[in-house]
This record gives C-alpha cells, sequence and structure tokens, in this order.
C-alpha cells in the first residue's frame, strides 16, 4: 500500500474528478457503497482468483469469543476487491429507490491481498461505470463510448478495444474438447496465453487430451468472426453482437477488433467482453463485460447487467500533469516571525476573497534553497516575502 | 455503514471537491495514505477511545497459521480511525519529501466499530487539514481560517468557535484536585459535561475528594480568561495564545469566545483545542487543536503539529443542495428499442462535443410515471422521445 506526497495525490483527486464529469455527461449517477461488504457476499460472486485475495475484518469483542468457542469463523466482513459485487449487492438492496435502467458510476478504493510485485498494489482505485436492467449491446455500446471519451479527456486517444464473448469462448471449448460443466479453469489458462507461452498452457490442458487442446488453442489463435459465427448454440448470437458493438465503435472513430483469445479472468462474465489497450504500455487500461446473472445469485432479482472499469493506477503512469494545468494564480508567502504571519494572513484572506488564487502563507524555512524548490515542484510561480506582502506591495 | 444512492454521492462528492478548493486556495496540498495502518501505530497512538473501536485486518495465510501456532496476534494492521494519526505517520516516513513547514489537507474515509445508534456511522468521512512545523499559533488561525470558509462556502455561515487549551486544563487540575500522572481520566469525566449532568460528572470523579472536585467543576462552569491567567506554570502562555487566536478571529469577522469545558475526548491534543458549531444544530460541525508530540511517539523526529477536521456527515445533513446546483442542461433520452438506442448514443455523442451537457439515453421503463418522476428527482429538466431526438428535433 503507498502514501501519495504532494503533488502527486493533487493530481490523482483532478483525475478522479475528470473521469467523473465524463461519466456524468452521459447520464451516469455517483454512487458510494461501503468499504466493508459481508464475506458471503464477496466470496459468493463468481469472481474467481479474487476471492481469494480478500482481507477479512476479525469479529469484534463478544462475537469474536463466542465464534471461537462455538468454531465460527474469525470474520464475518472484509473489505471489497473490486466494485461491481458491491454494485450488484447495492442494486439488490434499493432495488425500490432506483430509476430502471439504472446507470451507475462508482469511484473508490478496492483492497487485494497480492504479493508485493512491481505495479500491482494491495490498495488501489478503480472507476467504474454498469448499466443495470439494459440487455440489448446498446449498453456495451455506451460503455465503452463514455470510457473512450474519459480516457480521452486525459489525453489517451488511440487506444483500441479488443472484443470477444463468454458464450464464443464456451462453445469453442464444447466445439474442441466437449461439453464440461465448469470451463471457468479453461478459460483461466487460455487467459495465460499473453504471458506463457502456447506449450505451456496445451500442457496446463492436457487432461482434456493433446489433440483436442491443440485444436482450441488453433481456434483461439486463428478465429474471425466468420468462423466463430459458424460454432453451435449462442454463437450465431454472440457474433451478431460483437458485429453491432464493433461497427458502432468504428462510427465514432474507434479502433476496435474482435479478439478470440480475450478471456479476461474473473468467473462471473456471460455475454460480452472488452479491455481498452494503449500504444504506448503493454498491459490494459480498462475493461470489463457483461455479468447478467449476478444480482439473482446474491438474493436480488434477475437482471442484464453490464460494466466498465477504468484503472486508475495505470492510467495515472501514463497522464501528462499538464492536463490537469489548473487557472489561477499560486503564490507563496515567506514569513520571518509570528507576528509577520499573522499580518499575512489577514491580507491573504482579503486578497483571497478578491479572486481565485492560492495564498500560502508559511515559515520562512532555515533551508532556503530546498524550500524555494519545494515549492516550485508544488507549482508555485510567484514567491514573496513577508513583510512586503503585509505592506501591500 | 451506509450506501448512498442517487442524487446523494454526486453531492456529497460535490461537497467534497468544495472543501478541497477553499483547503487548497490556503496552499494546503492533498495527501493520500492507505486504509490500512499498522496496529501498533493505531494502538500507540493516545488516541483513548477511538483506540477500543479499530476494526483489525486478519492476518493472512501462513503468517496466520503460524500466529495462532506461536500465540501471536490474529491482526497486525487496522482500519484507521481517524486522519491525524496516519499524518503522524504518514510524515514521519516522508520527511525528505516533504516542504517543511507542511501544510496537508487529507479527505478520506475512517472506520470505528461503534454501537449502531442515530447519527454515528461505522465508516464517516473527514476533512482535515494540519500544519505540521509551525509553533506558534499562527497555524491555529490559518486553519480555523480555512475551516471557517470552507463552512462558509458551503452556506453555513453564522458558526461560533468554542477555543481552550489542554495546558490550562491541565494546570486547573492541577490547581484544584492535585498533581496527578495521567490527567486524562478527569478530562474525559469533564467531556461529559455536555450530556450528563455536574452531580453525575462530579460522583465520577469523587475518589479525588468531594470538595476538591467541586472546586474543579466551579473553575470550569465560571472561568473567564482573566481568572485562567491567574493560574501557575504554563496558563499565562495559553492564555496569551488565546487571545491571539480570539483577536484574529475577531478581526475576521468569525464569532468566537473562550470555554474553559471545552475538553474533546482524546488523548494526544498538547495545547490550543477547538470545536466549530452552528446555531442550526447542538453537536459540532468541526474541531481540532495541537498535538506537538505525535511524530516521536511514531518513531519520527519531535515537530509542532497542528490540526482542524470537518465532520463531513454531519455537513452535509446540514447543506441546501442548492448550493451545489450544476451549470449545463441535463437531458433524458428515452429510447423505444435497440436500435433507436443506437441511433440517440450517436447523436448524443456529436451533441455533448458540442458543450458541456448531459444527455442520459436509457430504454423506455414500462411505468412510465415513475419514470418520470426518477428522471426529475436526479435534475433532469428535459426528457425527450428518442425517436424525435434521433431525427435531431
Amino acid at each position: 500500500m503507498r502514501d501519495f506526497v504532494p503533488p502527486a495525490a493533487r493530481l490523482r483527486a483532478q483525475m478522479a474528478e475528470r473521469i467523473l464529469r465524463v461519466y456524468e455527461s452521459y447520464g451516469f449517477e455517483l454512487i458510494e457503497t461501503p468499504a466493508l461488504e459481508d464475506l458471503a457476499a464477496l466470496l459468493g460472486s463468481n469472481a474467481g482468483e479474487n476471492e481469494k485475495l480478500v482481507f477479512k475484518v476479525l469479529r469484534r469483542g463478544a462475537r469474536l469469543e463466542e465464534a471461537v468457542a462455538e468454531g465460527d469463523e474469525l470474520a464475518d466482513t472484509g473489505l471489497r476487491f473490486d466494485l461491481t459485487v458491491p454494485l450488484a449487492r447495492f442494486v439488490s438492496n434499493h432495488l425500490n429507490e432506483l430509476p430502471m435502467p439504472f446507470k451507475a458510476a462508482h469511484i473508490a478504493p478496492v483492497w487485494r491481498a497480492e504479493r508485493p510485485q512491481r505495479g500491482r498494489y494491495r490498495e488501489f482505485t478503480q472507476c467504474d461505470i454498469d448499466i443495470v436492467g439494459e440487455a440489448s449491446v446498446a449498453a456495451e455500446i455506451e460503455l465503452l463510448g463514455a470510457g473512450l471519451e474519459a480516457l480521452g479527456d486525459l489525453g489517451l486517444s488511440g487506444c483500441t478495444v479488443r472484443l470477444n464473448d463468454r458464450r464464443l469462448l464456451r462453445e469453442a471449448v464444447e466445439a474442441h474438447i466437449g461439453a464440461i460443466e465448469d470451463p471457468y479453469p479453461v478459460y483461466l489458462a487460455l487467459d495465460r496465453l499473453d504471458r506463457s507461452s502456447p506449450e505451456e498452457v496445451a500442457s496446463e490442458l492436457a487432461p482434456f487430451g493433446a489433440k483436442k487442446v491443440s485444436a482450441l488453442l488453433e481456434w483461439v489463435a486463428r478465429a474471425d468472426l466468420a468462423t466463430a459465427a459458424g460454432l453451435p448454440g449462442t454463437a450465431a448470437e454472440a457474433v451478431a453482437d460483437l458485429r453491432t458493438t464493433l461497427s458502432a465503435l468504428e462510427a465514432a472513430g474507434a479502433s476496435a477488433r474482435f479478439d478470440p483469445a480475450l478471456v479476461r479472468g474473473i468467473g462471473y462474465y456471460t455475454a460480452q467482453i472488452f479491455e481498452v489497450s494503449h500504444p504506448e504500455v503493454g498491459h490494459s487500461l480498462a475493461g470489463g463485460g457483461r455479468y447478467d446473472s449476478m444480482t439473482a445469485r446474491l438474493g436480488g432479482p434477475e437482471l442484464p447487467m453490464c460494466g466498465f472499469s477504468i484503472g486508475f493506477e495505470r492510467v495515472f503512469d501514463l497522464v501528462d500533469a499538464a492536463v490537469f494545468a489548473t487557472g489561477g494564480a499560486r503564490v507563496a508567502v515567506l514569513c520571518a516571525s509570528e507576528a509577520e504571519m499573522l499580518q499575512c494572513l489577514s491580507v491573504a484572506r482579503t486578497r483571497r476573497a478578491a479572486g481565485r488564487a492560492t495564498y500560502n502563507v508559511v515559515r520562512r524555512a532555515r533551508n532556503a534553497r530546498r524550500q524555494q524548490d519545494d515549492l516550485a515542484r508544488l507549482g508555485y510561480t510567484e514567491v514573496v516575502d513577508g513583510a512586503d506582502f503585509a505592506r501591500g506591495q
């Protein structure tokens, strides 16, 4: 977990505000949910690997003693590992207070007990939008439109969208290695194709038969929409939806393509899935997909749901700080004594009331050079002497 | 813990932005710290009652098994209960990266395992500003100036500041009931004078002797600055500082007074303390004080520190939503079919690019009356038919 020293935290807050402004211009409404959710909901969400990474919160006082005595669990709540499961729980709880269809924006930290490694954090921010109650790919198209515009507004234009559909993956698995009750472990193996060799993935799937696995990997490597439409069952519908999304994205000037190897390592997706990448980096900046059955699993009604999430940390690393340049003067006033500070605080109050500007009245530091450097780094373009400032010069 | 359904979460975000804008105009720099802190830091912070309310996070995997086997603690981290202890830890860790004096703004949720009761939440937001490295009351005066302006900017002018000083309380306790090593339990009893009768407080303090306790309670009820200055030791200095703060507040047009009964129930304060109240409510909206020794307790150097915190939830309940009225049209476009939605999404994209407005393209709900009501509640002033919108009418 990380601290953010100035000016990083300020830039992060400005970035979140910018993303939210774009989301709101599409009619997404901000929601807020608590950091802690019932452990049962987090662990029953079909979120795959993420469920293993939950930080669990120790039960309190008497309840803890009881739990230990009765062999109960030590924890009954945990920190959310994403914003999708909390949204589904939120929608189930507040159905009567929400417009339907409901378009939610959700910008907040999530926590995962990842092993420490470069670029992976145990606390990180997600910027999600979701549409609840829209079964057609109009939902996917709007999410992608708003998400790409938010990235573009931060100077990250030129992104590419890769699209696939879990229905296609399911039909491809069934056609090549046969019907299996839970294809999720196969998806997880395929998901590793971006960081493991095809040979490694093939050996992991070997129990299904080398020839069958080879045919599946061949499909994943080479399929186009025409061959995909030739799969049985729900494939034709999935391909029609993909064509609709692709042509809407193209009409909006976005770069988009079908990627039969796109899997996304989360269990709960049911249909179209997508990831957004930028030419400057190897990893995805954003992603999402449809997860229609989640509210039912959390005790609510069956509702179509589809979401899009910007990986805040990854985007922040890419964005040029100049994007956030604020208007208004930034003036630092350096004072030699308490009496001078009191005078300057009073003058600053009058000046501030007269127009939008920052007046930072502060004691003159012993290390003058370092104080100048610090103030420059924080964006102060004017540094004035307290005595002059107090005299109104 | 609470969910916030639309439009509450949007208004909350706007309120946080407004408060931050004012803080920043005084030169406070936003910082960000993780939700989880080392339990040792949280429990060694001299924060009194709050330390009992920490949500502890279960250690992970192998480390948990080891801990159980070796009789170690089940938890080594916890959710922060305020933003002051994390700030002191942050300053100790990043001393070489921060300007000094350092003016921090910190707006974030904190967690306390309170018993559920009206107006108390287990997750709530605090809006703090702190000055590190300024030993004079210029710090207190600037914090109060920025804090009162933030409240005024939200329409909450007419607030009253009550001021006291822990040095005075300490001298008053010593003068009336004698020197005691840890006066904090006496402070806690005095702090209850706003919700318990003087008789109840007196009986709690009875072990110190009825006559002595009665004299102390008499002092707390009646002291003014002149009598306070008559106490020995540090009292004269504390009174001089209070006079400086009071006259600066008066010069700035704020209502302020000395309150010898003001205690604040936290252990770590060392000198001036203050609370801000509003005529419309009985409880305080904000408060703070000086806590000079905290960094040393967390392994850092001795640094003067002083802070001010706005209780976000209490202020939000008071603020008139009209304060947040946003510019820009809000147009809802109701569509009958997927095809109509796709057309309208495309038209909305063009219109949005032409100026700041919200276009919310959404499926027409079966319950038309309810949809109209929902959209009105969310601030949509224009509701148009998708077919008309697509034709450009």
